[in-house]
């Protein structure tokens, strides 16, 4: 097997602690082989507030990484509204309760009117392979385009649609990848939907009619493409024209991450067809959902019925609204939006420096930059050396992209200046040493 | 679209309280048409305490329907668990954690010692999702059986193996049914095991090589079919010898809902290749795994990774522990043996007494009467109005089957004696009526 995963602990490269090591060896023998842990040397983390988590040596590390925390480890209100319903009632969606009316009316306000409709799922996993059969269920149609190294979970259907899992998933017929948007190019929305027509036209040779284009609104998993804003406008047209839907992957960009818009897709003034999310939107409690036009929605509701025994009980709804507050009384969309400009400047001048650092991608706090050798291609080996370094000097952040050589920072949104500086003082010095 | 769903609300059938009508037609603006409310007159509920829901009037119901909050709902030292540790982490599975390491070795002593790694997930239908994964990998095979009104999930693969969601969902190619285990005849178990056989020559005549039987082991959604113990054995021979594998789906039978057996399976002297599991395991947190052998887990890891961002964080394997020491401290296994057995016999006396009751099936607290009318013939027509008769009289249950002519009774384990008195004389009352 060709190993996937950036930033996987490899066991025996380095010399561990005992009693981590102890940890490692009990946790082969009860989850097996399929599972990774991060970094060189493991983290055995105890404690999470804020931007901050704590191991078990009492050692502080700075979370550059964690996108699903978003609101901050253990977030006070998002805990009271969790014990507080959980010590009310937990049920399910074939009884009324006024949380989920509540929470979907408050999503859906974040969303364009068109999008009238929103169900619930317990993952972003779960998320897109509704909207996968909801997409079939509207066009008829079974074929799916996505980028090159996307990732959109885990279910059987939707791994197919996540080739940065590797070669050990094939795609299957019915599935076609195309390039990320370039960056740095005149024409990047017209190269991308060239892409898009280009799948579309091999599916249609195969006899498959397309069924939807897509893809992560920020491309996370390829290596954060964020402009310029407006590029997805023609692919979204292309697969239109072709008969298929849009979907928005929002699990990673959305729910504020880009700073100046709460949805991914705002950047890009184009309204899906679906918008699926998951991660931060219970800040940690297990919640996903898809967001639809009507017609879509009303066509698979005419083939078959959904319920999800867990998704959009009475508990999930109540952590989501504190989510949801949390984010507008902290004021987390400017925050994301100013640090990420911080930060991004920091990088900009660092790279100046340091010519390791290649191109910066960033949209409020989704950023990657590129590590790249003297001649400028990416360096693996140079990136994971980063970002184990990093971590060494207790600041978090991760591997991304398919050449597996670029740094994945996605802090939580509470993540403050201070912290950006820090982050990048401690970059300079592991660029240094 | 076949209404697939027993016990399904009927818009416009009856006339309600204006307020929930209210809530239903909001419902239906946000949720859009695919959700699906239960009974005549549906419930709102707004709190929950050990057996007991109680409405938005102050109306308290006996739930002998809800096989999620199985500990009982609310209860308080699952609540505490979730609170204490959502007030200080909640990560995922790629840094080293206690919890996760402590929780699977728990659940899996559980297990016969061949049941050697478990997985986390979110849901049943991940656990299903993956496990089809993993036995394709292993076996190379790509056909799946199920029984004719199983219900596994809803995931688009899983989906396919839940013939209960009715006619809009397709089987496919790699799919059959199977009549589910007859009862009342000599031989059931062979019975069974030669529809498993004729069911793998249909996929290997069509060139398919099975890959799985996938059961519920009380087949609850067929209508819980439970004897003679023991009758499983020789369907899980005849997929093996087909290099199948057997997959226990524990998702509604385990966690000691049958009373005499941890696990659904145990009734029947087998050791599955996995078992899924998922509803009880968090008393309403979402959760769920797959635990199996060694070697297909092996296969499939040998392929692909496995990270499921939520699945077996902090937060959800504390809850988890809880559940399972409540399970033992408040000895629920035994009250399952004995109220269901005690249920059962008042089921036998009233079915003495009103012809109305046929069949009963019953193992612990996994329950199902079936509805007959004057010629013994399923009666769906009644078994709907037994089951809105009961719940006017303040007790909820509902239906399975294929006939929709089944009543699936399955309380929380805390249900006790003085509740299945009250449950058979509220029955005895509307079948009188």
């Amino acid at each position: 097997m060709r190993e996937a995963m950036g930033n996987a602990f490899v066991p025996g490269a380095v010399a561990l602690d005992p009693a981590e090591a102890a940890m490692i060896e009990r946790r082969g023998r009860v989850l097996g082989p399929a599972y990774r842990l991060q970094y060189e040397r493991p983290l055995h983390i105890v404690r999470g507030e804020g931007v901050h988590l704590t191991d078990a040596n009492g050692v502080r590390y700075l979370d550059a990484y964690n996108n699903v925390p978003s609101v901050g480890h253990a977030h006070p209100r998002v805990v009271e509204a969790l014990t507080r319903q959980a010590a009310t009632l937990n049920t399910h969606t074939r009884y009324l309760h006024e949380n989920i009316l509540a929470y979907a009316e408050r999503l859906l306000a974040t969303m364009p009117d068109a999008l009238a409709h929103v169900m619930f799922t317990c993952t972003g996993s779960e998320a897109n392979d509704l909207a996968g059969r909801i997409a079939q269920a509207h066009t008829g149609g079974t074929g799916f385009i996505v980028t090159r190294y996307a990732y959109h979970g885990v279910t059987e259907v939707v791994s197919r649609l996540s080739p940065c899992l590797g070669e050990g998933v094939q795609q299957g017929p019915h599935v076609r990848l195309v390039a990320p948007p370039a960056s740095g190019v005149a024409d990047v929305g017209a190269r991308f939907a060239e892409g898009v027509r280009r799948a579309i036209a091999d599916l249609e040779a195969h006899g498959i009619r397309p069924a939807a284009l897509l893809v992560d609104t920020v491309f996370t998993s390829d290596g954060n493409y964020v402009d310029p804003a407006g590029f997805l406008g023609p692919a979204v047209e292309a697969i239109r024209e072709a008969g298929g839907l849009f979907i928005a992957d929002e699990v990673q960009p959305g729910f504020g991450r880009t700073g100046a818009h709460f949805w991914g897709f705002g950047r890009h003034g184009i309204v899906p067809d679906m918008i699926t999310m998951g991660k931060p939107m219970g800040n940690g409690h297990p919640m996903g959902a898809v967001a639809g036009r009507r017609e879509p929605i009303a066509s698979f509701a005419n083939q078959v019925r959904y319920f999800n025994t867990f998704g959009g009980n009475p508990v999930s709804c109540a952590v989501g609204l504190a989510v949801l507050d949390v984010i507008t009384d902290e004021g987390l969309m400017a925050n994301a939006a100013d640090v990420g400009a911080h930060l991004h400047a920091g990088l900009d001048a660092l790279s100046g420096r340091c010519p390791t650092l290649g191109e910066r991608r960033v949209a409020g706090l989704a950023c990657a930059v590129d590590v790249v050798d003297a001649e400028g291609r990416p360096d693996p080996v140079a990136a994971t050396r980063i970002v184990n370094g990093l971590r060494d000097r207790q600041v978090l952040i991760s591997i991304s992209g398919i050449e597996h050589a670029t740094l994945k920072i996605r802090p939580p949104l509470v993540f403050q200046r201070a912290h950006a500086d820090q982050l990048l003082e401690a970059l300079e010095g592991v660029l240094r040493a």
